[in-house]
């Protein structure tokens, strides 16, 4: 019964959601990516950051999509590169970036000015940063040139619903052979709902037409053949994310119930950057900043991953919860 | 009949989208800024640019919205700006911006590094721009320091329809009083269909109630209003936007029949960036680019404000077209 279901998604992933022309260049490099890191003594996250595109005529000029601006996920692939982890950032194209993020309120221009660097006629002039406008930026940009150095982020775009899909597929059958050093961390704010491809329009949809009436079928689960099938070894973090407090708990303990996963992060629309619940079969750990705490600029998700990497530790050697402390 | 309409537009308007809190203070400074410009001997132009975004509920995680990166807008900005004009530039938030655009293919922290200015221990780093990176910075800076010293440009923002749609209103409105040196430059990609409040459901729609379907209305055709009521005197470009070149130009006449302003201009959406007709009632003029012009950088914008700058001088003064040349 559950594989006849885990075939079926992968059936419906290869039928009615287009395949990405790059998708097995795109495995092979996250494969050795993930190969090399763990190889160096380093385990490997796959975060999954921004909203899912949902086009609604093949040639798109109109789509369908969720709010994400991908701050948590770039923020947490910050804390995750801290905590020693290489990060696989597959992301929406144009959401918020690791590092860079803390350009999103500034107009760049805003924050360059001209330095003549000497009184040569004709030597050139430097532009800098007005580092009143940008205060991290020396602080950022060196974290940042580590970070490529090191050949720690391993950057990888989607753009609509299938790419996602197809892309997270062959992430889960790339890290497989690391077992349980992978965790995945799936903060994406996937669309629920489609229209096949059969279905869709070509064209542009006219408005002379008259009202519009859209019939949009449910998206298959691919968590379920994540767990069971593609990456069954590894830690998997799932995000629940409503506007309703009322059925939050429910819905992530449902969540975990179905998919057999180890957390799920569950979160309110609303207080979103202050205040989380990491849900797991056995427990329910509220993380919560203080008023003060937000005010200095301690983001929430250093806490999730800081709670999420000791999980993951104990899941790798679950012996180890049995010795005595020392 | 015409009157019935505009009003039964302006009603529904206020009826049924969302007025955002801050309209009348943008309007005044719309105003303020139109005013200020007229009397220097400048022409203003407003610019919309962007998609709009379509909430499916009201607490919004998921909405509907319109391709658009604003790359149009935004290019059409600079030179409206370069050609004497002052510019409104009404735009989605986050969507491409003037000069600032320049930086839409680059991770800035990638074209930063460090520069130490003298000996001196703890002398803090310049962070400078690395010219290799970002080859037109010194010229794109000097612009871009000009516009803002000489107040050239006001950008507004907006993010969903109901913004879109009340701030244009408040633009039209705030432009009226200097007539026919206005010109509307309507570039944004503006949804047809929408969710009536009256009619979204607060919490994010579920998805294990299963497949979902949308019922969609049609979003009142505010050129319209616009065109007779709100700027009579202003000189209106809008824009036609299709996939099928077949349909394009029927499309762009029967919009200028119904709304009775002075262009369209038709563009398809895989060749837009290097191709549009400029259609009025009486000329159909086709500005292309060509291989070699594409590949020194030139844009389509430039053509397009030229032609449009020299209609409005001649809608400006109808008089001198029959006036010998000398």
């Amino acid at each position: 019964m559950a594989e006849r279901r885990i075939s079926s998604i992968d059936g419906k992933l290869a039928e009615e959601f287009a395949i990405p022309s790059h998708v097995e260049d795109v495995k092979e490099k996250m494969a050795d990516f993930a190969m090399r890191h763990t190889e160096a003594g380093r385990r490997v996250v796959l975060i999954t950051s921004g909203g899912t595109k949902v086009p609604l005529e093949s040639r798109t000029v109109r789509f369908l999509d969720n709010f994400s601006s991908g701050r948590r996920g770039a923020a947490s692939a910050e804390y995750f590169i801290e905590s020693g982890y290489a990060v696989i950032f597959l992301h929406r194209h144009r959401s918020l970036y690791p590092y860079t993020r803390m350009f999103l309120t500034i107009n760049m221009l805003d924050a360059l000015q001209f330095k003549v660097t000497d009184g040569t006629a004709g030597n050139p002039s430097d532009v800098v940063v007005d580092q009143q406008m940008l205060p991290n930026i020396v602080k950022v940009l060196k974290q940042y040139q580590e970070v490529k150095e090191g050949g720690l982020l391993l950057p990888i775009e989607f753009n609509t619903l299938s790419e996602y899909l197809h892309l997270l597929k062959a992430a889960a059958q790339a890290l497989h052979p690391i077992g349980s050093k992978a965790m995945f961390y799936l903060a994406a704010a996937v669309s629920d709902f489609y229209i096949p491809a059969s279905e869709m329009p070509e064209h542009k949809i006219q408005s002379s037409n008259g009202p519009l009436q859209l019939s949009l079928n449910m998206v298959p689960k691919i968590l379920s053949p994540l767990v069971k099938d593609w990456a069954p070894q590894a830690f998997v973090i799932s995000f629940k994310l409503e506007t309703d407090e009322s059925i939050l708990l429910d819905r992530a303990c449902r969540a975990l119930d179905t998919y057999r996963h180890q957390a799920v992060v569950a979160n309110v629309l609303d207080s979103r950057r202050g205040q989380v619940v990491v849900v797991t079969p056995e427990t329910q750990v509220e993380l919560r900043l203080t008023e003060e705490e937000v005010q200095k600029g301690v983001e929430i998700e250093e806490r999730i991953v800081s709670n999420l990497t000791s999980a993951h530790t104990k899941f790798i050697n679950p012996v180890s919860l049995h010795l005595p402390e020392t």
